[in-house]
């Protein structure tokens, strides 16, 4: 129709090609929707297992495009390969749809994970950013850890003063202004016997979720072997990559870790993920 | 911390001042989301029905800033005023959040409307599209009404063919081929005793949602008058503008309409949406 | 070749169609420039006119895209047409054959209108500003010349302490600080029976330079009528639209003017310069 | 004024930070200009050194900025370091500011090497073009060498065969037709005596520019080690950083080579350019 040209006036708005690109979704005004609700304090394992819920939902979806998730409170992380080609990397349908996916599963399956009924409609705000190098979403991953652990301390300590010694919000507030870790430490185990290293880990590290083989006796290596060939320095070394196309994904395959992913450990068990290194970056194709 | 340095990478992405913003969602693979949901064909007024509800809970929540909505099939565009200063006009966060909420009501109220259960997450896509003149933005609505009635009318022959004639689905899109308008009129008409003019407007026409005092007698002018002083042209003129302001809105201050909006007359009816003019436009602000 | 992929990189930079578009040039470092040449203070008519000289040879050379341009100081503006697409609206190639363009006649030309040897490249740094609205775009010519005018008065004042009444620098400062306009004024006529309204017309307007027939007696509306015909209100009026196509631009077809065009009076006489107005807005074809 | 509101629409266009940036230039219809102008072909050494002349004013004028420049035919590439702040990453800033300077030099020092007088003002376009890994950016330079490779074998055996052997344009364009680079190499020898290997330097590899310390004695380690602390792996190694730091540049700084830089030898060499590698990337500060 003569109406047509107005699509001309769309943008095109493509991630930059080889970037890692982060999708971090966050809870509007989830402070007061926790109240609303009566979330558990400081942290509420049925509202964080179904947060991980939705998030392994996006995670199949997008299967071969996402590496991992991370997610914390009221937010989640999607980590979208440097070599993704999901919607030809427009920006717009990538956050759209992974805001859309995520949301309509956190309603989805409300039930199954809360006893409260919905009072209004969860609301998550979504964003994304581009990390060029593979340390700069190491830090991006250690940054969102740190928040975890730093939040969550306070967040013990605070309810501790409040629920178990009976001190006021605001007396709450005072105490703990300007102590550090270990202070706060020292306090939870001395007033109310609480070792902070016996929180649950989910409390404490957030939840990574990654793809990974079943544990009945499954071996790596045997599924397929991919020989990186055109980089001198990694020949005759063993990568798994991609392995996972050949496999419908489902629920099973995705593991919810509890675990610190700020040093390096996990990511030398784990060097598949981040895998190829940055100087032998995963090839580029026309979008 | 250290690694808070990584918050740099995020861009800025403000709209563009002065214009217009269309945010338009649209369903992911509802041709599959139909068929299994047993969407009613053509149309399925329930299923139109709980969009529309999805769509007055993004209208209410954002009131001041968003002036209409139009949908129609599995899509739904709302428009942002020229002054408006959602969220600093920052794209992302504007997009991801009208997408999330959409999606949230539509699977909160589903069961209100729908008789089946939902076997899967309903899923929208959103875009921001940048319109600089008004009459932009009218080719826009103009644009998605005409494709409204062109895939209606089409799916009305197609089906009753299909449906009432017994056609099966590849002899109904060949008898269709290279019809025109009055062709599939005249078919309706002789073949089925269907006269198109009287099928549900809803389905001929989309759905328009605007903000409108309630019905108990109220007058428009007399709740606030505003004098447009800066423009000679409009003096003497008494507009309503933001009268919204004043009052919290309920779901009955919205009024889903089922007109048409290609024609002048329903926008000289209520001139006070587009309002002001291309040539007095609305006072930009820092963002 | 193996290495083509990395064209995948370059982004698309199209500016929004349907908004007028401003280059502005600015003079890198002109105050030490202007120092290290001897520019005549406060004005040095032959570095204007310079300026204006590279300003028409960017106009020649896109005389269909660009309808005007305005220059003060050590920048000068230039405005794309709304309906433009200059290689394809790409605001790169936009922006930096119109400042390379720039830059080569102004050392080219320097010259024939200075009389001191270049000492060191005059470069120009430049950027893109697009406006939505007719409006918006008068506002921001306006905004130039009301800083032209402020800028003027002051330094006019400011230059008369300085060569005229012996004042030091820091004194000339000191005493104009905090003076408005009329007091300004009534300093020079008073002290240095200057009558600013008398200073010549390019230091206190500005350059606008616009496209326009000869003075050999022509007629406008004879060359070529163009009724609008798409548009109520504006039926029966002639228009002269791109009149300037048929005829290959010399540089006597443009004109040098400094007159006001923050008031109406200019762009009522010149209505055709930033016709079709905003309510009948330039056709947008494919980019 | 009131009118100031207009420099809101102007855009943040900020460049990725962690990226290596190409701002390439590319002259504006150099065919015709350099007809016009009596370019020697197929290359002009002349022409080449104007423009390398060129492309040492912008490297010396940000020197802590810039890593290198690469140029051949009419075209100059200039490399932004990834830790790069200059004018805070602004886009349009750069790019304008660079292609002034390159086009200022280009007709300020025209004369100098060229005996035609020039005709009129020649252009350059310019783009900036990020690469988030040093292996693009080395791809990047190698697709420039490569073309240069290409473009000058065809030009060289071309213009042989117009020039001596005197064929139409026509005809050695036929000959040429699907011939591949070992074809034309022995064209080259067997008909002109030409062994293509001893053709100039400058004209098969194109000129790379890089900042170095002269050639009187001087040894790279002395003036300033570097101990790169945060980084197990390359503990121990002496780095040369920011060397260029302490001295304010003058022409003999610059090493004008022209050398193959698709291989790893040069880089091997010259470590230092592309220092520091991707696993320890250049700090991220506040733009
Ligand atoms: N009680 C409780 N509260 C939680 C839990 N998870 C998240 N929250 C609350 C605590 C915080 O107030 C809030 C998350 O902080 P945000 O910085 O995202 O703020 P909020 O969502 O209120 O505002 P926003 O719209 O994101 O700017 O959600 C939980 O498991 N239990
Ligand atoms: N039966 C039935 N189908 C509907 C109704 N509303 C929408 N649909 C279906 C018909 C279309 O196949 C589909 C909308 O077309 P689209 O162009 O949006 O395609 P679809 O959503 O399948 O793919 P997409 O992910 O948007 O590219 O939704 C309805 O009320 N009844
Ligand atoms: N004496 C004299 N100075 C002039 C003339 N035209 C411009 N200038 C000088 C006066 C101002 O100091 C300077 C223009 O001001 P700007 O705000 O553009 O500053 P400048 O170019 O120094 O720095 P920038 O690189 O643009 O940030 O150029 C002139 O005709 N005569
Ligand atoms: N004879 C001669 N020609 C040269 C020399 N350097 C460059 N050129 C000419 C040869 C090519 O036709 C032209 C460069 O090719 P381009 O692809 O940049 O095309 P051109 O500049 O004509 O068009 P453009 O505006 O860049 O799209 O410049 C030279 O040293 N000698
Ligand atoms: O934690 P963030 O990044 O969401 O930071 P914020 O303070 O919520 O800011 P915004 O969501 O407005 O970017
Ligand atoms: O109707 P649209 O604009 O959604 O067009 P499309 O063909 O679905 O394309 P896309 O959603 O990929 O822009
Ligand atoms: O007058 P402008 O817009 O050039 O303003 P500025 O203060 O020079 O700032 P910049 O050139 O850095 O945008
Ligand atoms: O060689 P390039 O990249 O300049 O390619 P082009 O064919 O000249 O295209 P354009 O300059 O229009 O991007
Ligand atoms: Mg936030
Ligand atoms: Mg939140
Ligand atoms: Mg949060
Ligand atoms: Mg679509
Ligand atoms: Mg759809
Ligand atoms: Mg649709
Ligand atoms: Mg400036
Ligand atoms: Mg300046
Ligand atoms: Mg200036
Ligand atoms: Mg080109
Ligand atoms: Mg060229
Ligand atoms: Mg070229």
């Amino acid at each position: 129709s003569r109406f047509e040209y107005v699509k001309l006036f769309e943008s095109h708005d493509r991630l930059l090609p080889g970037c890692w690109a982060v999708i971090r979704l966050d809870g509007r005004c989830f402070t007061s929707f926790a109240k609303k609700h009566s979330f558990r304090k400081p942290n509420d394992e049925r509202a964080l297992n179904l947060s991980n819920a939705a998030a392994k939902q996006v995670l199949k979806t997008f299967d071969n495009h996402l590496v991992l998730a991370y997610g914390q409170s009221d937010e989640y992380s999607f980590v979208l390969k440097r070599e993704s080609n999901l919607f030809s990397r427009r920006e717009s349908k990538i956050l759209s749809t992974v805001v859309s996916m995520f949301t309509s599963v956190y309603v989805l399956m409300w039930s199954k994970f809360m006893d409260v009924e919905l009072q209004e409609p969860p609301t998550f705000d979504g964003r994304i950013v581009l990390y060029p190098l593979t340390c700069h979403l190491r830090d991006y991953l250690s940054w969102r850890q740190a928040d975890t652990h730093v939040n969550n301390l306070f967040n013990t300590a605070f309810w501790a003063l409040v629920d178990q010694d009976g001190k006021s919000l605001k007396e709450a507030e005072k105490l703990l202004k300007g102590t550090n870790s270990k202070e706060k430490n020292e306090l939870l185990f001395s007033q109310f016997g609480i070792n902070y290293n016996n929180e649950p880990q989910m409390f404490r590290k957030g939840s990574l979720i990654i793809r990974r083989p079943g544990n009945e006796g499954y071996e790596f290596p045997k599924r397929r072997r991919v020989d990186q060939p055109s980089n001198e320095d990694h020949k005759g070394t063993t990568y798994l990559v991609d392995m996972q196309k050949d496999l419908a994904p489902s629920d099973d395959d995705y593991h919810v870790l509890h675990t610190d992913i700020i040093k390096d450990d996990f990511w030398k068990q784990h060097h598949y993920l981040l895998w190829p290194p940055d100087d032998s970056p995963p090839r580029i194709r026309k979008t």
